[in-house]
């Protein structure tokens, strides 16, 4: 279902864009989709909705005043990293995570700079990656949100309590006992803490807007989720933490990107995505366990890096049909796309003979 | 002011080449620059002096000896991160981090190394970021600093005591009364904190240095600083660090670049530059109570990273109009240049009418 | 001394491939030194072996699976970084270093997928690096080496001791008097360090089977040592350390990459790789002090960025010849077919006049 009414309207189109924003942090470019994802997170919390809304808007602003490329803003590409920022900021700024707390003036500043740099940071990624045909992905969220995070925890004027949630396995109990909860909550939180939605339900309504616009894209955020959970527990990982979907939230990511969208979705290329989740998985912890003793949380580096290193590593590989970050629609498309590009080269070569 | 007449002088020329390489650490390609600078460094501390010295006549020595590209020897490129590194390493490791103590002959050697390596760094970053024309900025001397510094103080045969500076805001006591003093103080040392030199009147001598070759240079160091302090008093930042010039040094070099040398000064530019010091003075904290724990020194490794993602990132946004490093000259003479093309096209178009 | 029969052999292909790899650790592409490398680990510790042996099967398993590059394969070069993941994570998660325990079949699992994941890596970081023409060398082994030995050493269901191995100066006890020992063990350990192998007399087995294919390489890998050993020496470095090669691996492989390996083999680039072993040992230092609040080994990271930046750094200088890495055979080839087109130029320059 594509929604592309308001996408170039006079009045609407900076909110269509904006929604658009908030729909590409799970690969969907459909203000419908964000829309859905919005309202999930008002569900949670109305200050995790608001400030949402507030970094899509400065990333998208910010971009148009710069006079980036129309294309990007209209398909809400610089958007998403700042609402990401903003929601981040918030989370682990706030006395308790789960709902947020409104930010003070000078937070509120920082933010709105926070989201800006995020746009200029995505167009540098960008530049840099772009002889690669490799899309930036939430690394300037990941990048600005570290560096801005470090300062706002000293500055006397933002009065910042100590990171109300653990970020890392270390800091939960050692219990390896699992019982049914963990499967739907476990898999519901991992949805939703691509957004810090410590709120499963809130995570199956961000599953909705995603299948509104994808249900391969559905299908494989759901994947990534249970694989995390089957190599977590077959590893023994705390409970506490599967449950909270950390395990699971950039494996979720990891199998959207590689399972059809920057990839052709064929058998090789899931059983290729399905090795990133689990890689993606182990590498949580790992760099959930490295960052712990300076107190930054992994937000979504894990998926960055595995997705980007097998990405960029396909360009190597005959097996894996890539699809260029200007041409990634849905899965859907990119498949029938590359299907009807083959079946046109078999005709023109039939013909030849 | 220019002052060209020893570049090719057979005697004089490499002299000249290591005073522009002095002045090429604020951006100046000039030798009188580079030779107030130097007296300004003199004035504070002759050990400094001296081994600012050394550090650019072993950039630009190495540089030689390799055949590097002539042009960039002429113009000081290869000095200007050996002369830091030599400083950094000195200042470090000296019981008095205000005047410094005489390396023993085993630093001296690694001084003498690290110099050297810089230029080959600086080639290497050079060549990495060449395709995206942007400059290597003193990312050469931040990751050797960075790299030497750290074994130097575990060698048994170099007799380096603890860091004697604080480095980050951590270690300063919270007052955040601010008195007058803190701003021709914190403005002075902020300039003078480029080269280590905690010394707010070398610092004023400095910025003479840059007004001889360019005085919108001077200008923009001054704005840096100014914006610096701005924003470290309005987000509580700690009195001490603040006059010690601590928040403002990656500043002022941010906006130095980013405020007319590598993009054309018109209004946006220099709102631009603004936005940069502003993110340059709170990852400066960032940075240093990231790298506090193991001891480490920013070094002007926050304005060299605002810097590149801006320069790099301005490549998507219309609104700016870059200088190609290989160009950058004056702020003032990339603005007359800027203003003559267009002018020609403007008669050019005119003409075609 | 080549060996090219069994290369293309349709049976024997594949194990032809797995020699080469386990050679290319130490740049050599010739099945019999990696047979003979391959006999000195099982000479020190058969679980070392086997693991080796996995390791490379593995990694150019992958790659064929994923379609890589068949010259690539046939060479060897996707199997170098599996072969020392493996046994970097058993020797780092076994109660004793020198001889490694048998994996459980959790851990096995991981290394599988962390052997794997290098090829993946590997062919990421080729990207990337191809338009400077430098090789990824070991920077897939030390990246995924880091990332999967930091999950492991946390999950409850991998049964791993503490680091049983000192891996930095700060956890020897500082002795610096020098007794001859250091000077043969230092050496041996040196080129056994290379494969984790803390036994003096497989490192000299690993020198002999360097020597079977290339002379010059097994002399540079000597000078690297000894630099290495000279340097820590005069700089006071422990004693222990100095035995056990760690101050030499890093050392020794930079000897070889960048004397005549990658650069065409002259007194300039002997000097050139000279100063990058000093570099290099000195680095190893400060990496390791780096690390070590973490935890994490230096692994060869020190040899990897000291050669990249010599390597990409050497683009600028026309003091030196490089060898792409597609053209790189043996130091003793590439001077051979330097001087060749030299003295055809020459011919043909001569004939012009």
């Amino acid at each position: 279902m594509t929604f592309d009414r308001f996408q170039d309207h006079p009045a609407f189109g900076f909110v269509d864009w904006s929604l658009r924003g908030i729909g590409q942090v799970v690969f969907q470019n459909n203000p419908l989709s964000g829309l859905v994802i919005l309202g999930a997170i008002f569900y949670n919390s109305w200050i995790y909705g608001f400030i949402l809304a507030v970094g899509v808007v400065v990333g998208t602003a910010t971009a148009c005043l710069l006079k980036a490329d129309r294309d990007l803003i209209r398909n809400g590409l610089f958007g998403f990293n700042g609402a990401l920022v903003g929601v981040a900021l918030v989370a682990f700024t706030s006395a308790d995570f789960r709902s947020g707390s409104l930010p003070s003036v000078h937070l509120f500043v920082y933010i709105v700079c926070a989201a800006a740099m995020t746009s200029i940071v995505f167009s540098s990624i960008s530049t840099l990656l772009g002889p690669h045909k490799v899309a930036a992905l939430t690394m300037p969220f990941v990048l600005v949100g570290w560096l801005f995070l470090f300062a706002v925890l000293k500055f006397s004027s933002i009065d910042a309590g100590p990171l109300a949630k653990p970020v890392s396995p270390d800091q939960y109990q050692l219990v390896t006992t699992y019982v049914l909860p963990i499967w739907y909550m476990g898999i519901g939180n991992a949805i939703g803490q691509i957004f810090f939605q410590d709120n499963w339900i809130a995570g199956y309504l961000i599953l909705v807007g995603i299948a509104i616009h994808s249900r391969i894209g559905a299908g494989m955020a759901l994947v990534g989720a249970i694989v995390a959970e089957l190599v977590a527990m077959s590893f023994g990982a705390p409970e506490g933490a599967i449950r909270d979907g950390l395990y699971g939230y950039n494996a979720a990511l990891t199998g959207m990107a590689l399972g059809g969208f920057f990839l052709v979705l064929t058998v090789r290329s899931f059983l290729y995505a399905v090795f990133g989740c689990v890689v993606s998985t182990w590498l949580w912890a790992s760099v959930a366990i490295f960052l712990e003793p300076i107190g930054m949380p992994v937000f979504t580096s894990t998926f960055v890096i595995v997705t980007w290193a097998m990405l960029i590593g396909q360009h190597g590989f005959r097996a894996l049909v890539p699809v260029p970050p200007a041409e990634a629609t849905t899965p859907e498309d990119n498949r029938r796309r590359h299907l009807a590009r083959r079946a046109n080269l078999a005709t023109l070569s039939s013909g030849r003979r």
